[in-house]
């Protein structure tokens, strides 16, 4: 018979200084009981930014920018026509009028992307084309729909203004002008001017690499038969789909049977990463053995437990000299996802060189009321209803951190804070958002 | 000399009826300077929710459910222990307390993952540890906090309710159960649940294939030296990233020079695809030839010119027999940018199965007063400021649609509606969100 042995994950979720132990090692400036501020805090203080990398500017939407862009063009490349009309010289069309037309000979094209065969000398006109370039000499350009359009000679009906329906040479940019500032999430429009400015290539914030591992005998692969007993492995499926929904490259290190040498094999694949989390599924007793090979492996534990509900059994290290950061996610589902998305998250964005790290947050009515001991803060999982008085978040179904399918009810996790015991309907709660689609619309909206 | 011909683009954004000209074919039901609402309408209709295909599991994220997903599996497999104790016959302990414990033999172990191996009779306990199914004849279980943790024999201190800390099997899901329904949009969570319940390749809405045609002689390639009156095209980029961003497919045509034989070899390039986006650059003139090429392989213009600013210059077509849609985008960067969101985008949604089709629409106050002719529906782009009072959305910089930069100011785009001629500085407006980073957080907000 096997030993008693220390636990984490359900009976994790006790309070603090119950019998909960942390699953990695417990050496150094360990603290227990954070609030979600400090844990949060801590964990980014020891999240560096990652360093740059040059990739494709096509690759390169969401993605945050480390050189500033600065243009190798000018644009216009010169001052050009902005309408299609005729190249004039003002001096030429004093007092014309629709009353008073004057006739120009038309002595050459420019078409787009050509150039002007020679200058515009006094009493000439030129045919020009939106984007073209106006010939030396003109100084504005009358649009057709003031002329007659004529091809030999042309009928002109209005008095330009000087430089009228002329772009200047480098109105948009100048060789040299700094275009996009380091710090920006790159976007559709901003690949359009990286195109127009020539850069092909470009220098951003890299991706973190995010091992996940996870362990337990009791675990199979989706794919696999489940023996009596067994339970299929959810909790890296859900951690991966979270890494790439941010653009964190996961490495799923598979189930680790429950003997050091397995976890230390697997684990130690995971050590190139920028991160590792560690996710326990709903078993007990690998916690130990993890714990073990990641002091071997120089983990040092900077905090254990969180006074938060879900997610109270929650493992913080880094190990050095790497500076590889680990977590260790307690191993309900929800409990995972929830410490995912208040840990995990933010230190991943912060890696790829975000400064917004937080998932947006609303206010909204509760559609029901609430009753909890002081002492954590909570996440309820609640679903969002708009109506004329505002928006309604009701809990969504079963809050058991343990079943699974809770996970998908729900567009939002209403924040309980620590030191409320109650909130009657219609109370007013933050709701952080997990589901963006929230803020898209089936009507247009305006 | 060329003759003066029709143009889009620049001349393009004048009035409904005014010189302007379609790029694609005119014949059959073509409506002219239709409101922004009709333009969608006419749309929407005209576009297919596309057919489904079946993928892998974890690279199934953001895409829209076909089938149902029905349980494959049972979960918790059997009744199992909610916590790590002791499994108990609760009529044994009946009168149990802290001050009247009561000491039992533990007859064997059932370890996460496996089973009993045998049933519990009167008098016994097992040890058991959490997930583990429970033993025949046990009905609760003590938890180890609850006892001394002894190993031949365990101290009990409390008297357990019937099924105390046991979980149900099937309580999560049942063989057969419907847990995600058709038009779901699969995120991290789902992803987990199709992991627990065996599902590792899903079927979902197809997403499209959208060809982009670019063409101009002006026109060059971002690593290609731009000759004098040469720029370099963006737009096709821009597009390209603003397909990506919703997951749509991109086939960048290239560059069509402005003869019809290469604007044909072209386009029938793309005509496998579900939509084709013509951009016409800043250039003028190849209109004509991309209409006849159109004409050609049987596309029927819908429509042409919407009455709004920027993106007038508007057409809309199908190709028949095979229903692919075809956009004339204006060819300034900024209507191209603007018309994608609103006509191309929501269609593609609708092809992918969505049914939010339209982005986020805030309230906001104007930063600066409004002067506009009535007639047009304009999109001013707008930067947003949070403020005490409400978001502050003010006009970002130079509106003038050729400006390339002028894209990539502000987060959204201010709705002034048609009818609208002057706004003053605090009047309330709708934004539309093209940035969601805008609701992202700096400070966690809660």
């Amino acid at each position: 018979m096997r030993p008693a042995r220390m636990t984490r994950g359900r009976v994790g979720e006790g309070v603090p200084g119950s019998q909960d132990c942390p699953s990695i090692g417990t050496v150094g400036l360990m603290r227990e009981g954070l609030t979600l501020e400090e844990a949060q805090k801590l964990i980014l203080e020891a999240t560096p930014t990652l360093g740059a990398e040059t990739i494709s500017a096509s690759d390169a939407a969401g993605r945050v920018l480390v050189d500033p862009i600065v243009s190798m063009r000018r644009h216009p490349p010169a001052d050009c026509s902005a309408m299609d009309g005729y190249a004039v010289r003002c001096e030429d069309l004093l007092g014309t009028s629709a009353e008073r037309p004057r006739k120009l000979p038309v002595v050459f094209e420019v078409p787009a992307g050509g150039h002007a065969a020679r200058a515009l000398e006094a009493g000439e006109t030129a045919r020009i084309f939106t984007g073209a370039p106006l010939p030396p000499g003109a100084d504005a350009v009358v649009k057709q729909e003031d002329t007659d359009m004529g091809v030999e000679r042309v009928e002109m009906r209005v008095e330009p203004a000087l430089r009228e329906h002329v772009r200047d040479g480098g109105e948009d940019f100048e060789i040299g002008d700094r275009l996009i500032e380091p710090g920006t999430i790159l976007g559709a429009s901003h690949l359009g001017v990286l195109a127009s400015v020539g850069r092909t290539v470009v220098s951003v914030h890299q991706r973190p690499q995010v091992a996940i591992l996870s362990g337990g005998d009791e675990l199979v692969e989706p794919d696999r038969p489940a023996d009596q007993g067994q339970i299929v492995s959810s909790n890296s499926y859900t951690l991966a789909a979270q890494c790439r929904e941010i653009g964190a490259l996961p490495i799923y290190l598979g189930i680790a049977e429950d003997r050091p040498e397995a976890i230390e094999k697997r684990l130690r694949a995971g050590l190139g990463a920028d991160a590792l989390v560690s996710s326990a599924g709903v078993s007990v007793g690998d916690h130990d053995h993890v714990r073990e090979v990641l002091e071997k492996v120089g983990c040092q534990l900077r905090f254990w437990g969180v006074l938060m509900k879900p997610g109270y059994p929650l493992a913080f290290g880094i190990i050095e000299p790497t500076g590889q950061l680990v977590f260790g996610l307690p191993g309900n589902p929800v409990s995972t996802a929830v410490t995912f998305e208040q840990f995990v998250r933010p230190a991943l964005r912060k890696m790829m060189g975000h400064r917004a790290l937080h998932r947006p947050v609303i206010q909204a009515q509760l559609g029901d009321s609430i009753r909890k001991r002081a002492g954590r803060l909570h996440f309820v999982r609640v679903s969002l209803e708009k109506t004329s008085s505002g928006i309604v978040a009701t809990p969504a179904g079963n809050q058991s951190s343990g079943v699974l399918t809770s996970m998908i009810r729900g567009q939002g996790l209403a924040v309980i804070p620590l030191e409320v015991e109650s909130l009657e309907a219609g109370a007013e709660v933050d709701v952080q958002i997990l589901d963006l689609a929230f803020f898209d619309r089936e009507e247009r909206g305006f």
